[in-house]
């Protein structure tokens, strides 16, 4: 998600409207999805939403019940404590597949449910329809949204030493065993064509797949998972990894009647706060008593140039200490997902996965989960194609899909500040690049931009950064 | 579409059950869909499938009428009679768009209905949605599947031209207005996205690219189209040509209760003629009275070396003529759509376009609408792909799906027959590369292969290549 704010309303002309399917929807969801996917559009130019178009004849009250997760019900693949025993037993006699740090996070993530109802790594009909639909057919004929190809890589050796094998133990770079894969399906991993369809391109330079598929194996394997307990990275941030489960359980113990979940890989500045106090302020105007703010930041893996996760959280950390975010309101959080930087593709799994964990509502800025194209001199991806897609995604109609309003610089209120065209000349953009230069050069930003707590956080980053190059170059001229 | 038959069923484990939607359509679509996607495949192993797995108290009976069109109703775009003038003289006043070739078999397609319920070429949220989910969502809420992207590109100039205006007249290679398109829309003609996401490729060398998106503007222009008469190509086979409409008519008048499709873009030999014999019998055992075919050969643009689609014609008339396939249950007609050569993405709109011309079972083989890879040494499909997406994309579900079986020339029985594995020394697989290699080197397939009378009709052809090639090497000489 780029730093730079922005917004444009999703033209609803030759949309889907989210509230076609009225009649066979919980009032719960009428609720919401009478507001179609952009409530704020309502709120901006109609008085008193709330009550409006609301077509049943009970009256209709703002529960606490939370959006049900993909597929009705939770998946959550840890192996109930009388049965590990046996577990690890049976498994120590299977065939082993090594799995990297990458493969770890995505056992992470679907072991708790984020990829719910998806039970393991995919098999081939899964992955078929998730590379060419996005989105997967249940039994009852619904689609869930599945954007990315959650998917496990193994070479030829590994392919060959599991045989005819039903199933096969998962073994961490470490050598531990920590669960493993049942009924598995072996099948082709076709980089090119899992690349061109995932991303839109197979040109060199893009992050995941120069590390991550690029080396990985000519086979994929797939099935059902099973882990022996939750998975912990034991790098000091595991208290902020709330699974699904805990996630939903929180917001019921905050008794939230809406939750709203803002995706991000970049420092918070007080244009994101803004924006995220904006919405909870519509959301109370629109009826809910107690929405709730999920900042949720992606904790997989992430490009070298992205700021590291410790430094976010510490840096978030001091965003809720100095009051800009409510912590009241706010749960902060980490979303265990790796980073793909697949533009439109990806923001979908960004969205859908927070529907498990209980949002429903989702803000999604421009070029969410877009980078610069990485050899040719412009953006990936349309800057507003990720809402737009995002908009007419099978699978996520339940959702409330809420555009970033356009935030800038206001140089006369000297704060972060929704755009006024009007008076276009006083506001200032300040791009993700800007402020990481700002960070890098030691320079501050204009007053009001960040909160000074946070801000140092990032200006110690960097300056480590730059002590590391210093020493690393003098370590060289030592050792030449 | 490989000459080679080759056939594994669909394994259905993880598929979405056609028969998931029993209480809400018509028991005609019921009595398809109880035999899910491949009904063959119960009747190979069940007794009377006919009459089983029906769940309604009333009697079920095989009924005349064929398969709704996507969306409803067929979309015809030429403009009625009385309208004309006032079209022609209102176009006169519009910003002129020039039609490629190319751009003009696919205003074909658009206009006749084939790509119902799409009624121009895409507006941007179209687009985006075929691109990234293979189907566009209708007000109602429901899917059709529409997996390739039916746009039209222009170039920088022509959108300077067009401008702010609502409106622009179609204008021929020959430079005659044609039609128009209403309330455009002008979007970015991202080339490398469209060609990744719909080829999963972005290899040098595939045909439609490189002929037709390569050279082709980079901007996409949407809008509803209007034609001011059906398209005509005067080239001797526009009584081929029949549109959807037309086709329906003819299966209605023929009293058809089952329309089977067979999508083809190469010569019939005698293994296609059994397979499709083979269909109309099971057909008939199913309990249809009148199951008709629909020998569908592409008319559009094909790769420079597939067989042109005059000699094909010319061969699929011998073959009639021969009574190998049976003309009182055969429709020749040309399907007008060009190739992509995009494999199970293409293959989606093969099959789509069908159903809107009336057939409700389509033929699907080995590596469908596939090519080799153009850069290395593998087919750029895995082949098995094609019938697998078939059988999951969102829209097609009213469809059944009828996988190959695998035929080939028996040696004993001197024919081409179904493949026996207890005898498979006694077969000869003939691919397509073999039976072109026959045909050009003067050779003949063994007897049984194809009609003589067919088979003549393509070493004709070949012969004339031969001729031509040797007359520009003189020529060449003569000129040097």
């Amino acid at each position: 998600m780029s730093l730079l704010i922005r917004s444009s309303y999703v033209s609803q002309s030759h949309f889907q409207p989210r509230n076609s399917k009225l009649k066979t929807i919980p009032s719960r969801l009428v609720f919401f999805s009478s507001f179609n996917h952009n409530p704020f559009f309502s709120l901006v130019y109609k008085r008193n939403p709330t009550m409006q178009n609301l077509t049943f004849s009970s009256p209709v009250t703002v529960k606490s019940s939370l959006i049900d997760p993909d597929g009705g019900e939770l998946v959550e693949l840890v192996v109930p404590e009388p049965e590990i025993n046996l577990k690890k037993t049976e498994s120590e006699a299977m065939p082993k597949v090594k799995l990297r740090k990458i493969d770890l996070e995505w056992v992470h993530v679907i072991s708790e449910g984020w990829a719910s109802p998806l039970k393991g790594f995919m098999r081939e009909d899964e992955y078929l329809q998730s590379l060419h639909f996005n989105s997967l057919r249940l039994k009852d004929g619904t689609l869930v949204n599945m954007s990315l190809p959650i998917v496990l890589a193994i070479d030829d050796d590994t392919k060959e030493r599991i045989g005819v094998s039903k199933n096969v133990a998962l073994v961490t770079p470490q050598g531990d065993i920590i669960g493993s894969l049942r009924s598995v399906e072996i099948y082709k991993h076709n980089k090119e064509e899992r690349i061109a369809r995932t991303w839109g391109t197979t040109s060199p330079g893009l992050p995941y797949v120069e590390e991550h598929i690029a080396p990985s194996g000519n086979w994929l394997i797939g099935g059902d998972l099973e882990v022996f307990q939750p998975i912990k990275y034991n790098d000091g941030l595991d208290h902020y990894r709330l699974s699904p489960r805990q996630l939903r359980k929180e917001f019921d113990n905050r008794k939230a009647d809406a939750v709203f979940a803002f995706q991000l890989r970049n420092p918070v500045h007080n244009g994101h706060a803004l924006l995220m106090n904006d919405t909870r302020k519509r959301l109370l105007e629109m009826g809910y008593k107690n929405p709730v703010l999920l900042l949720h930041p992606l904790g997989g893996f992430t490009k070298a140039d992205d700021v590291p996760l410790d430094v976010r959280m510490e840096q978030h950390s001091k965003v809720l200490e100095d009051g800009v975010l409510d912590p009241e309101t706010t749960i902060v959080s980490i979303f265990p997902s790796p980073m793909h930087y697949a533009g439109p593709t990806e923001v979908q799994w960004h969205a859908k996965a927070r529907i498990n964990a209980g949002a429903n509502f989702y803000i999604v800025g421009r070029d969410p989960a877009g980078m610069g194209h990485p050899t040719e001199k412009r953006d990936l991806y349309d800057p507003d194609h990720g809402k737009k897609v995002l908009s007419m995604a099978p699978g996520l109609e339940k959702l409330n899909i809420l555009p970033f309003r356009v935030a800038a610089y206001d140089t006369v209120e000297k704060k972060m500040a929704f755009f006024d065209p009007s008076r276009a000349k006083e506001f200032l953009f300040i791009s993700g690049t800007k402020m990481r230069t700002y960070a890098r050069t030691g320079e501050n930003p204009p007053d009001g931009f960040m909160c000074p707590s946070g801000w140092s956080v990032l200006v110690k980053y960097y300056e480590s950064l730059q002590e590391n190059d210093e020493s690393s170059k003098q370590q060289a001229v030592v050792s030449a």
